[in-house]
């Protein structure tokens, strides 16, 4: 395939014969009747094959943590001291301060707001149910199942612009000074979901040290990455919560993680980090609704990784099988668009995705284009609050799950819808 | 130890001297520093030996379902099919009524009733939290974490009495035609917490088939003892969503039960069962909240029970284990209390619990003494919405974790607690 000339300048002829070129290109994709996904961050089986060991254990008789609990039973709010400290190493959050949960983190970040719906949070004036109306801040691109739970609940999302440093600082303390309806923000610090953006140290400052009108502000600090770099030298990950103490806001952060792109993706471990007011409070009303997390499957974990040099190790061999795969997707988009000027991408350091942005206003062409074709991508605007992507332009690219033929032949096919689209745009078609 | 003799009808010497051996036997008691717990209904270690098998399972290589389903990765909110059958069979629920959760049916619950405050039920005018005041039905004695639940969300908890066929249908049949804001009923229709009491066809009848003023009237079903018999002939497990849509009220029994008492207390299957419209509502609103279930715990479970059948047998070595703690309890009652006329007790044919009632007015004193001589109870109360007991009689008794020597010191000196209270309260002192 040769490579594209920038098609911004291109004379009209020459884009009729590109347009032409894509068109072909784009029939004879049509032929080869592909199913291939790019959809979800899901980790492939050969990933999932790491942890196979989890299958068989903690294995026979053995059912008692270090502290002699006998994880079988009932009760243990807090779920186990030494796999508690294992992710607390990791995520630099003292083991007090870090409870560990079922299988998925989300059901946390939605429990936290169900509570502060339903009871109001430990700084709130009233539950948020009787506030007039939530907003929320949404630094975009951003993950759309965090979106999901904010419109669901009928929140006024506000999308907040990203950078690769993390979400504009300025345009937030603006707003979070002059609205104490203001109660959240979406944050993914490291390798975010889906642009693979580290918040820096000063923006990390920011967030947690800057006013807010409402004294309940929460950043929903969701440090799903934390441990996935996709090169030697990891992100660091910063300690939020002291930093939010030290500036005077110890109940504004909480950190929630979890194994599942570590381990099984549906049968991992969740954790929740926060002040000792903030769990507190999220555990008298978690006690309410379970007699504890499954304590089993955290044993079978504590057993698999050992130590935080366990979960590195394995991150090790994720990034092994992870790397080829998000150097092919670069490699292809550069290849096939990096000249035509049409699209610009994120390289991400770490994490799960590709951020592509293609010409203003055909997003949505691509993906309806690629979806005929065969190749599945994200609906459109889904990383944008109620999906709307204001210069429909962006397309999430997630690299992990197909093997590494298939997920070439859909970069490939991807590329063509991209191209096809921005000559029918800029040909007025 | 002698026979008590009827402490009504005695005189007042009698009463001084019966009031002085039980103060003797208490002092005695107290000598022996006992740390003996029959506060919860925890499975034995014993009986949680009976699933030692899960600990290595589903085993090497092992993570794909009947369906061909990888359990290892997100999705499927519906949970295994292959559980689920084995578990509809058991509790009288088609297969597609019939959703496998987490570990927590009570996080089921929780959750159902989180849903209805935040967005209403699929019946509901508005969400239940613009609702003026929301009451609940609680037949009572009752499960106390039942109860926690709707006192946290400031529910009024109308306590309605409990017979040995379940709770009275008269009652609740005119609270519920006239009052649109009664909205739920707690019921556990097997072996009911604390009593025993095991819902009859005609109560279960009634219960699906009266007028209720409020369309989104829900029975939380939990039936958590559906297969946990202590005698041969089990009690049946009534079709209650086929007679509720029969009865033209499809939607009002929401059934929920869990193998917490089967395998492991803390790290089971929960189950959820309920019509259509139900679970399209539910799964709406769960999928918001988690990508999925621990599928593997399911396939875990699935590998060890094999079919229903594989279930009953499995309860069958419970009740081996079980059946000679009730009897224990129940001989050491009739033997310490039976002539005394100061109590009564349920003699359950299942379930986890013997609900004693003792003399009115000295329960919170029997849980008292009862306490500073070593032996935890629930606190007084627990069994009633808003731990008011109104006679102050009643004490939940949960035989199933202590050895049969601990739970017959245990028992024993319970029953000195209890005349010593009896006598005290007798000669007004």
């Amino acid at each position: 395939m040769p490579r594209q000339t920038q098609i911004g300048v291109m004379s009209h002829e020459e884009l009729v014969s590109e347009h032409e070129t894509q068109t072909a290109n784009y029939a004879q994709l049509r032929t080869e009747k592909l199913t291939l996904d790019l959809t979800r961050g899901k980790p492939s089986p050969e990933q999932l094959d790491l942890s196979a060991e989890l299958l068989s254990l903690p294995g026979a008789g053995d059912y008692r943590d270090g502290t002699g609990t006998d994880c079988r039973n009932y009760g243990g709010q807090h779920g186990l001291p030494e796999l508690r400290a294992i992710f607390g190493e990791l995520l630099g959050i003292p083991v007090e301060n870090l409870i560990a949960g079922n299988n998925a983190s989300l059901q946390l970040m939605h429990d936290v707001i169900a509570y502060a719906m339903l009871y109001g949070t430990n700084d709130s004036e009233r539950r948020w149910a009787a506030e007039p109306a939530i907003k929320w801040l949404c630094p975009s691109p951003g993950y759309d199942r965090h979106f999901a739970i904010t419109e669901a609940l009928g929140f006024e999302m506000i999308p907040i612009p990203m950078s690769d440093d993390g979400p504009d600082t300025a345009a937030i303390a603006t707003l979070l000074a002059a609205d104490p309806q203001i109660k959240g923000l979406w944050a993914v610090p490291n390798y975010a979901n889906p642009s693979g953006a580290v918040y820096s140290e000063e923006v990390v400052r920011e967030l947690v040290s800057m006013p807010a009108a409402a004294p309940d502000f929460r950043l929903f600090w969701d440090n799903a990455y934390a441990v996935h770099p996709l090169t030697d030298t990891a992100a660091p990950v910063f300690d939020v919560l002291g930093l939010a103490a030290a500036a005077g806001n110890p109940n504004r952060p909480i950190v929630f993680a979890s194994t599942s792109k570590i381990t099984f993706a549906g049968s991992g471990v969740s954790f929740l980090g926060a002040s000792t007011a903030n769990l507190d409070w999220y555990l008298s009303h978690a006690a309410k609704s379970s007699i504890g997390p499954d304590k089993i499957n955290q044993l079978r974990h504590l057993r698999f990784f050992g130590d935080a040099d366990g979960v590195r190790a394995h991150m090790q061999k994720h990034r092994e099988i992870l790397e080829p795969k998000f150097a092919l997707v670069l490699r292809i988009l550069e290849d096939r668009l990096g000249a035509s000027k049409v699209a610009s991408w994120t390289e991400p350091k770490g994490g799960y995705f590709i951020s592509l942005d293609v010409l203003d206003g055909t997003a949505a062409r691509v993906i309806a284009l690629a979806k005929d074709a065969g190749i599945a991508l994200t609906a459109a605007g889904s990383a944008f609050p109620y999906r709307n992507d204001p210069d429909d332009k962006n397309i999430r690219i997630a690299p992990s799950f197909p093997k590494l033929p298939e997920l070439e032949k859909a970069m490939d096919g991807l590329a063509t819808c991209v191209l096809l689209a921005a000559t029918e745009k800029t040909l007025g078609k």
